[in-house]
């Protein structure tokens, strides 16, 4: 599933939001339109939120440093923008094809992905059950995913997996995005709300939960989209495994431990009347709405990224499987 | 809040599927009336139920006996709904005034809330965080309810609590009924996403998590609203206390543990259409949707009737407080 293209010196981003009802490619021109795409997530997801960022900063005339600023701006939380914008500019002061770099940073994810998928697939077994939160599949990067390259690449490799997906409130990308983009791939899945997660470990549905990451600490602790540290405690009680699948660049070394993690707050009300016909609550009802939440490393079986698997301890283990 | 009004021998019932937006008093005739008003939760909770379906038995005229066996099959997990039924018939059999028994079932449900919230309040203190999930208020039984009673009755006794509501999908009766119950209540209440309940007490933002009961076996596993294990997995590994709230009736000495419990499941599309205004999945995505998960007795702290409080173990502890 192509997310990102670039063709003829366009970008075509399929806009997210519409999914799965409609599916629509829009053609950002403006920084404001590449900015807007970012916050209101028409564009999700770490690694594609870099590689659309990166063809921004490539495309869009003017002041790259303020560029830079404006569009890290849109998504705080989100490590790979701004890495991705840092790498454009370093590439920009060093006169290099601002064109060729993005369309690199592209394949790069792509070949990321691949490796990830590979190391993650070495951990399942045939006809294992598999509980998912969020969308960390290929619509989060270029191709097979992160969180989901596991399973779509066993299925190009003949396993057959049982997938729940979380809907992942509020957004609901695990039911819009996740239960799409593996229906549309042929593999079994089975949406739940969030609120289910409990009851299908403790059924012995679930051999391995596999989520994605925002950023990941020095320590193994990981931002994740808000549910995540639920999920991981269910699966530590229940003694189902844990991975967290993520480019290596999600690791953040100058962030100690999930603490330092500043978590992205939405508008409250986006709870209450989002994707609702009518208001759930009254008015005056207050809202809390965390973007993202903090798993402890303590949760995590492994952490799996393109230069292989780390186990605890992470402090170690994420240094040493560069070195590998 | 009257939620069931008899007067003039004429039953109000307050729709509670079309809360918070509007307040609408439904008055069934026949008995189709009755089941319909239980299966698609017009009236809910398990204590509302039984006292509703009194009043069905008084009311409706014909046979008894396959009236009762009509009303029980709308709600299976529901005790509370069989105890009723069974008492009215009992008491048709002793040619009793089945009016006068229908209001003294009420009657006793208003006097059990009432020390319910007693001796839940005995165990909080002022300015407390609380996180309840579902509705096991005053629209969930008669007056004070059972999981929220200690902080209605709290509000009268000039203590402040900050209660945070799961929204409860997929029916959403916490933001739907649980906000909309403590704000006209005057009490704080801020709402969340089922998947916020992890980072809210990470935060220490919860002293307590107080939920109701639909069925309590012999050794203390709890039923309730899916969901409700999950919450009370997440309190024992943040250290909260959790505490389960319900009338001592709920309690089914014939069901040994919890996994003799038939769990209840509900139409798997509900969650994909149910409350949005447009799909947010393919018509073709399957879904698992069960009602109700069984909370392990290890994971609760308390179980709080109106007989009094009970605690490990409770094979024993849920007999004695009965001779206290």
């Amino acid at each position: 599933m192509d997310n990102i293209i670039f063709k003829d010196g366009t970008l075509f981003l399929l806009d997210q939001t519409l999914l799965p009802n409609e599916e629509v490619y829009i053609t950002p021109k403006t920084k404001e339109d590449y900015f807007d795409a970012i916050k209101i997530l028409k564009v999700r997801g770490a690694p594609a939120i870099g590689i659309f960022a990166a063809y921004a900063m490539a495309l869009i005339e003017g002041d790259k440093v303020e560029l830079k600023a404006y569009l890290d701006s849109a998504r705080p939380t989100a490590v790979n923008l701004s890495w991705a914008t840092s790498r454009m500019l370093k590439a920009y002061n060093e006169g290099k094809n601002l064109i060729n770099e993005a369309v690199e940073i592209h394949n790069e994810d792509k070949r990321m992905c691949r490796k990830i998928s590979e190391y993650g697939l070495s951990l399942l077994k045939d006809g294992d059950g598999i509980l998912t939160h969020c969308n960390a599949g290929a619509l989060a990067t270029s191709q097979y995913g992160t969180g989901l390259g596991p399973l779509l690449l066993g299925k190009e490799n003949g396993y057959t997996f049982h997938v729940f997906t979380d809907e992942t409130r509020p957004l609901l990308q695990g039911a819009r995005l996740t239960s799409y983009e593996l229906e549309r791939a042929g593999i079994d899945v089975t949406l739940i709300c969030d609120n289910m997660a409990s009851i299908v470990m403790k059924q012995g549905k679930i051999n391995a939960v596999l989520v994605g990451a925002d950023r990941i600490a020095a320590n193994g602790d990981v931002a994740n989209k808000i549910g995540t540290s639920g999920v991981a405690i269910l699966a530590k009680h229940y003694g189902v495994p844990f991975y967290v699948l993520a480019p290596y660049s999600t690791v953040d070394f100058n962030c100690k431990c999930g603490d330092e993690i500043v978590i992205e707050e939405r508008e409250p009300d986006e709870i209450k009347t989002m994707w609702y016909e009518k208001p759930m609550a009254l008015d005056e009802t207050k809202c809390y709405n965390p973007a993202f939440d903090v798993t402890d490393n303590s949760l995590i079986t492994a952490i799996i990224t393109d230069k292989g698997i780390a186990k605890a301890p992470y402090n170690k283990s994420l240094k040493e499987i560069l070195n590998d």
